[in-house]
């Protein structure tokens, strides 16, 4: 019967259809309309960044570091070599791997209401809960190295000197599985009380974007080699 | 003596001169030259922005929200009413506090090294940990209030209307004293290997910024009312 079948939560896949399975720790308490669990907005806000928040625990204490990642399907990759010590050694690829929060946010907007209080920002951003194991298969290494790469430049990755043997052994990789996964987006206008419409402050949104400069040839670059497409077009 | 008391460092307080205190958690494995103690850089960071990653242990595991933040002096004020549940919670006002870690990236530029390996951000950072408690005091709160509005946007606290006492009462700040703090600052061109110097790849900076548009006034704003100053500078 297609529609009990269509019902049916699919079990341990943690999503069904084009949503990902809500959790209580993905249920937000404050502005639960703007929580969404569907697949395509999660992947949309990864794919329009690079860097993400990787937070884990260390002596009971939280640690939250700013690295790269790239996403291959429900799959994040997650940049481990960031100079922490606890970091590398919690990720190593022991079993059972290390609980990890990874947090994707961009500022679309600054919102100035009347009131202080209502002060708010649009932002888009994706929290993922899950575990954080060391990749070491070579093959899934240099595809998560590539996805790296083309997550902050599109087409870099081909368009560059593959890791060789010894730099990919050197690199700490960590994968985490994309199953408790939630995305949070405001997107409008100030929302002030309906008594402080009418004072005399200014109030509206100032659109915040990232740009992207001219690109800065390295002091060394070979005279002749031009600036490539997948930059220009950015 | 003044040479002996100079050296001393300064108990409890976390900070010496214009430096904080290094400790074995602030302290990197790698591109250890990247880090900084600094008082004023660590400040001059945290200026520059107003979207923190805030993190925090629940049930064991890490969680990290995004959330407006403020900074008055060595005091950082974080906003905690993100619709998070636990953080609410351990944010009350009881001792001993929440231990948390707050995190602000900036990235200024997409670095392409010819080698996939060797490509990176050119960014600043600033990692603070610490314990959360939450500010109960009115008079604290309304100061706290200010900064982060100020924060987002300075100058913009004074141009709008005051928390009422029931919404100072709605508010959760956290107040996180900046004690154990490290900066990091990425600030160079591509590193390649000098066997790859000569690889047919650009190779380069692509500079990255935060851009402000034109501000949007709200639907319902007044007639009349301009832009502030403190916007159009911007």
């Amino acid at each position: 019967m297609p529609s009990s079948t269509a019902a049916a939560p699919v079990s341990g896949a943690g999503q069904y259809d084009g949503q990902y399975e809500r959790t209580e720790r993905t249920t937000p308490t404050r502005y639960r309309d703007r929580a969404s669990y569907d697949r395509d907005l999660v992947h949309e806000i990864l794919d329009a960044g690079y860097v993400c928040h990787l937070g884990f625990v260390r002596d009971g204490a939280p640690v939250v570091l700013p690295t790269l990642y790239g996403r291959v399907g429900d799959r994040l990759y997650v940049h481990g070599s960031t100079g922490s010590r606890p970091l590398r050694s919690a990720g190593e690829a022991r079993e059972p791997g290390m609980p990890v929060c990874v947090t994707v946010t961009h500022v679309d907007g600054l919102v100035l209401a009347r009131s202080a209080f209502h002060h708010s920002l649009n932002y888009r951003s994706v929290v993922v809960h899950g575990t954080a194991r060391r990749v070491t298969d070579a093959a899934e290494l240099t595809e998560a190295l590539d996805a790296l790469v083309n997550q902050v430049v599109p087409g870099r990755a081909a368009d560059s000197r593959p890791a060789s043997a010894k730099e990919l052994a050197a690199t700490a990789v960590l994968r985490v599985d994309l199953t408790e996964v939630s995305a949070k987006v405001r997107h409008a206008g100030p929302a002030d009380d309906e008594e402080d419409v009418a004072l005399p402050h200014w109030s509206g949104v100032v659109p915040v974007t990232t740009a992207y400069g001219a690109p800065v040839p390295a002091d060394d670059l070979t005279p002749g080699i031009p600036v490539p497409d997948y930059l220009t077009g950015r």
